[in-house]
């Protein structure tokens, strides 16, 4: 089967070597010439361009978009689907909003494209060696290009999850999961870390991964952390973020649904950002004001 | 190896045929004499009395105490001690609070006797066929007692993890991390629920279980449920907690630690217990009181 990858960074790339390997005749576009020349080199089909890269696949054509979500997604899309026709196939693999995929169907629809907004999960990695995806779509249609889904997947790592916008929600609220399992691993160590003992921070971890009700892949990931620096002092707590938790969070709001952990540990990261914030001066202020407490003067 | 087992419930039962299974010589003692007549059966020696199950140990003893935290823990070991003698070894298997096990220890040391809690982990399935253990103690007795942990735990499984006291510290904190993680999974399905998605869950926790971020074996316990209750109709949201939620957060407190998320997950387990609350009914009055807002009103 020919698939039209558009996007090589770090996932796209991955993800057109992984379905190359499984004998996928993947043609691929990016905007980097690098990221071209290279996969080129490991021998994917690459097109100069997006018109190109439609014209070397035969009819129903599938196109894979692996761009970042927001401004970079839609302009591929608007460029892209004028050049399809009737009967062929998008699959948006990236982090799209689900409103956003919800959207685009409709303008797939009009023209009779099929459209699948597919959540992808497991990292780098994962686009390489086996990736989970969350895939929402025209149901019948989804038959034709599951085995893409079975071929670039860990075992039992697609589900076709329902209408088009159902796959991107779903890899929505699997990173608002995230969000709230990191922030409550981290905040567990930031207590062994502040408690009267000394603890292997590495074996700690190791033991949790082994038996225990906690262990997790995340769990792994902070053993292999502790594991290259035994106490993180080569890092600063910056917990940045890439939008998907802000979307869970903005959507908890929607639905007018109680979820205070993911909130709360995406307030969190906020709060990661700053070194010192302006609530704590006004509440150190209003301290001295009422109580006459004393605040901290800056230097100088 | 001898060991003498106190507390024959879910967990210390199954532990003992664990151990039994082992190769230990295992004498074993509750109140309840059905479960002792049971394990009888089930081929392990039993003690009628914690002065009959010292008596049965030849030197250096080792008691495993089983029990549950608190009075009955405080109850056995204050009996168990002046039985005791100088060279032997009480391990507290249970969920005794940390500060419980350091006075504890230290009434062992001034009689020479080695104290060790131990936080175990992995439910009743890992008391009976490879639990998750973290033991904190005198390191060079720990040695001695070692080939235990090493025989009832799974691969990798065990921990020494520090001076008395730092078993139970971790295993209060690892129950602390089992809140957020549970209150983050809990809310994005109650967000996949409220969508405008019509999603199966037992298939979304399994697909999550299969090379995404999120895996885990709380997840794992998510399809588990799912699979045999769809949508958990025949389960109320009733989120009880035994303890260790609870001192997780008090010592947060104690160590003027930020842990707002595994704090969030033990206040909306607390919420949960509640149908209405006087919160809502004093802020609805305020909003009536100040907008002139409507209240919803009692029936007759």
């Amino acid at each position: 089967m020919q698939i039209g990858m558009i996007g090589l960074g770090k996932m796209g790339y991955q993800l057109s070597l992984n379905l190359s390997n499984k004998g996928y005749e993947v043609v691929a576009n990016d905007v980097n010439l690098d990221a071209m020349k290279k996969i080129s080199e490991d021998g994917v089909q690459i097109a100069e361009t997006i018109e190109a890269l439609v014209s070397k696949l035969a009819n129903p054509r599938k196109v894979w978009m692996m761009v970042p979500a927001g401004e970079a997604t839609e302009q591929v899309f608007q460029k892209l689907l004028p050049l399809l026709e009737e009967g062929d196939y998008i699959i948006d693999g990236g982090n799209a909003h689900y409103k956003d995929s919800l959207r685009r169907n409709e303008e797939c629809e009009a023209k009779g494209i099929y459209f699948f907004d597919c959540g992808t999960s497991g990292g780098v990695d994962g686009a390489r060696n086996g990736a989970c995806t969350m895939v929402g779509g025209n149901k019948d249609a989804f038959i034709e290009i599951e085995p893409i889904f079975k071929d670039i997947t860990v075992e039992n790592g697609y589900l076709y999850s329902g209408k088009a916008g159902s796959g991107h929600f779903l890899k929505m609220v699997h990173n608002g999961i995230e969000y709230g399992m990191m922030q409550a691993i981290g905040e567990g160590f930031d207590l062994l870390e502040k408690s009267p003992f000394d603890y292997d921070y590495e074996k700690v971890a190791k033991v949790w991964n082994n038996g225990s009700v906690i262990r997790s892949w995340l769990m792994e990931l902070t053993e292999n952390a502790f594991s290259k620096d035994q106490k993180l002092e080569s890092i600063k707590g910056i917990m940045h973020s890439s939008g998907e938790g802000k979307w869970t969070v903005e959507t908890a709001l929607d639905l007018q649904t109680a979820a205070p952990v993911i909130t709360m540990a995406l307030m969190m990261r906020y709060r990661s950002l700053e070194e010192d914030t302006f609530t704590g001066k006004v509440v150190a202020a209003l301290r001295n004001e009422f109580g006459g407490h004393a605040v901290e003067r800056k230097e100088g």
